[in-house]
């Protein structure tokens, strides 16, 4: 049999950390979009065997492709834990959970059956995607617009709480209203759903108004709806430009403080000269 | 009989006061934590009764939570009614009248039917969760939305008042070109109610124009509603932005400029401490 | 026969016309406000007429209403033109021709039929609710609005333009790839409407694609009108902003401009210090 | 024969060139205006063609007006190559294919049938229309547009990755769960279809959720598409006002305040003449 000298296996196990769990390296950027190629190929796997015609036609060929995804994705999962510094923290962290539960149902489909519907984490496996956002060009922006939305996010949480309100007395009233004439607005949920629907502007038209009072009280949310929606926007868009303008982040050589806007020519804290502008004023 | 000296019965109304009143104290907070999950609960009976094959099974567990709700609210309403300052203010209150009606129904319901429709008033006691929210952290989030809001009221009225001729005139509009063929454009109110879903975006599609010409006018409908979305965005934003800046305006004695952010203590443009900041660093 | 002394018939038509054209006295107000009226309860009337189950049923109450209004407007057009300064001018003016085709109907309907039609016209008179705005609160809002839309139409007529295009080449597109099958794209007019409808997010759901390449399509012209309804909205926001900025309209006391931004101290054309600064910095 | 001398030949072709290719000679300008009158013609007599009940009345009036266009689009097209500085260039360019491509057809079908799905390609000749726009008043604002869309391009790939991810796991999950009982969500490419109908607020109503757990999913698409709009909108809107403002950069000597307008000769903050006016006033 054959033998490895220990030193030796754990070069190769931090080569293969560095390869599976970094981005910044020739090597492992080339395997994770590798393994986005094979993700997005087993949603578009997924997604086709779901459509009936094709699934019955295409029999063998799925199931062959199936199999080739479940053992690309446990060699990759068996890797991981195999190289991660700490196994039990990636085993028990969302993307290992997800990672497991994605070639679970394959294995547990030899067994039993209706195992089909687990299909939906394996498109959780796609948020992966933004790990390798990480790599490109697209990094900034990323961390950005991350930035201006988790700034926004308390506003943002005060207005959909104002939403839900609303929706439910609206909700409730247009049952009083509708329900007794208008089989659609059959229960109160259903209400509010319709209420949800109609003032975010989605306007399924499932369920519609039909009585006078209850289209005017339509139209009134719709109103509503359509002028509110200014508020979440005003909300962010006023984060992005506060946001912008502070993107220089000249160091303040005094006191080391960061957080200077564009046209800063003194340090905010300590009223230093800022470096870069030394020479242009 | 038990006999309460009158002092100590005046203190502990004083002390029952401040729970259901006020917010700021730990019992206060309990208090108005308590009753919004009686609130949220009350709700979701409501919700769960109005569906019929739920409230036909559970007949009397309803009729219990029913009557649960119905005796907290009555005591909630005593309690406040007996340690209000002023009574009559409190009882003819907005929220005052709102607490009232939610427990009214109940009662009537022993001697008359159909009361069941006073349902959507105990959803306006949700209202209460605005008051609850001033404990947390969003409360400044609140003050301030509530605040650009109000700000831009003005304006807001002045384009809704545009976009109510506006559906006025192409409703009445789609009435003659489409009310002939299309008996869903069958009268003025009707096509207005049409309009206003159009140009708000909503697109139930319960009525929809059949004639080219109606169609060409509906297209123009849609495009304004999609532009003019742009006017209360606008409104709101530049409110927002506004409101944001004015936090932080003090002006620098030196030079006058006076765009420097919350946490300034010198002046970015020519370095000076900034007057309001002179004591405090 | 009354003889009236001609310089007090002129006095009395002057009168008249301040009180009918100009709206900053009380009782030009008063008939402003009193016209308002007439003119919403003739758009009600005429709504309430298109309702067929109450147009039969009040058959004399409407036609007396009807008369009621046509007078009333007869009377104020007859005015109108024996008031106004310069005759011909107001007779062919946009509000002039609208006074009068709004009173036309009626009369024309005691000799022929089918004049029911000309209703929309006299919904056109609503807007004399915007002359009557210039009274309130809300004049410089609306000035404020009018101004911000007006400097941005340049750019959004150019928007427009691009989508009226884009909605064209997506319509033929649609019409090539759905036609054969789905008999809702029956021509290009029809997709192109349904084109609109999509990017406008109105969505309707009359006609909707049923092919899977059809529905990639649509998933595109969806995104595509979701992401750049920022376009028009960017383009008011941004005019609001900078046209906040000015409102404070200081006046040079030198050179006489007077399109100062805020936070000026000196003027921007001739560097005098401008006077409302004077003792501030 | 008629004998042309070669140095005429060459300078008729530079001006041919000067008339065809250029925008800013009245000549220049005239014939794109008329090219432009042909283009509008073809794409209306095409969408009148495709209305079955139109082009069987009028069938000889089509095909007269379909040679019509094919003969001027040749001539133009043949002129194009003839007079081009570099023919290969101009054949190969994406103008140049589809010149091409929109008089095809027509030759094609004198032989084989089907070829009147290539309509779809005269329409793309509308987009000459930008070339065209650039003669008019519209030229700034159509350059700035496109600029500020083309620099938040980045953050707008960014988010509409974030959408696509989002649409792909929630129409999964709806697949999941009303698959079994709501045949309209029958597989995944439809729940996805179904995902950004209602993500971007567009809403058909052709596909609808049917369960409790399904419509509650939806509201938290529908709430998420609302809220989540603010963000392209906030992306172009600050970028719309960043550029305006850049427009003025001028830097004072004296105080280093960078905020002026563009028509701003001293600064406004310290009154000193701006360095770039120093001469020009």
């Amino acid at each position: 049999m054959l033998k490895i000298p220990p030193e030796k296996l754990r070069k190769w196990r931090k080569q293969l950390y560095s390869i599976i769990f970094r981005t910044d390296t020739p090597a492992g950027k080339a395997f994770d979009i590798g393994l986005l190629v094979v993700i997005l190929f087993s949603v578009l796997m997924a997604s086709l065997e779901s459509i009936s015609t094709f699934s019955r036609q295409f029999a063998i060929a799925i199931k062959v492709a199936e199999w080739f995804i479940t053992v690309c994705f446990t060699i990759e999962y068996a890797l991981r834990i195999y190289s991660s510094r700490n196994r039990r923290k990636y085993i028990l962290s969302f993307y290992g959970i997800i990672d497991f539960l994605s070639i679970l149902p394959s294995y547990l489909g030899l067994f039993i059956n209706g195992t089909q519907y687990f299909v939906v984490i394996r498109s959780l496996r796609l948020l992966r995607i933004f790990r390798i956002l990480q790599l490109t060009r697209f990094m900034d922006e990323s961390a950005f617009l991350a930035m201006a939305v988790r700034k926004s996010l308390d506003k943002i949480l005060v207005f959909i709480n104002f939403i839900f309100i609303l929706v439910i007395i609206l909700g409730s009233l247009m049952y009083v209203v509708e329900g007794g004439v208008n089989h659609s607005f059959s229960n109160i949920p259903r209400s509010i759903y319709w209420a949800i629907v109609t003032i975010t502007t989605v306007g399924y038209g499932d369920i519609t108004p039909i009585t006078l009072t209850g289209q005017m009280i339509s139209a009134v949310i719709m109103l509503l709806g359509y002028a509110i929606i200014a508020v979440p926007t005003g909300i962010v868009t006023s984060e992005i430009i506060f946001r912008k303008r502070k993107k220089t982040s000249t160091v303040c050589s005094q006191c080391g403080s960061n957080d200077h806007e564009q046209d800063a020519v003194f340090c905010k804290k300590c009223g230093t000269i800022l470096p870069d502008k030394k020479n242009s004023p």
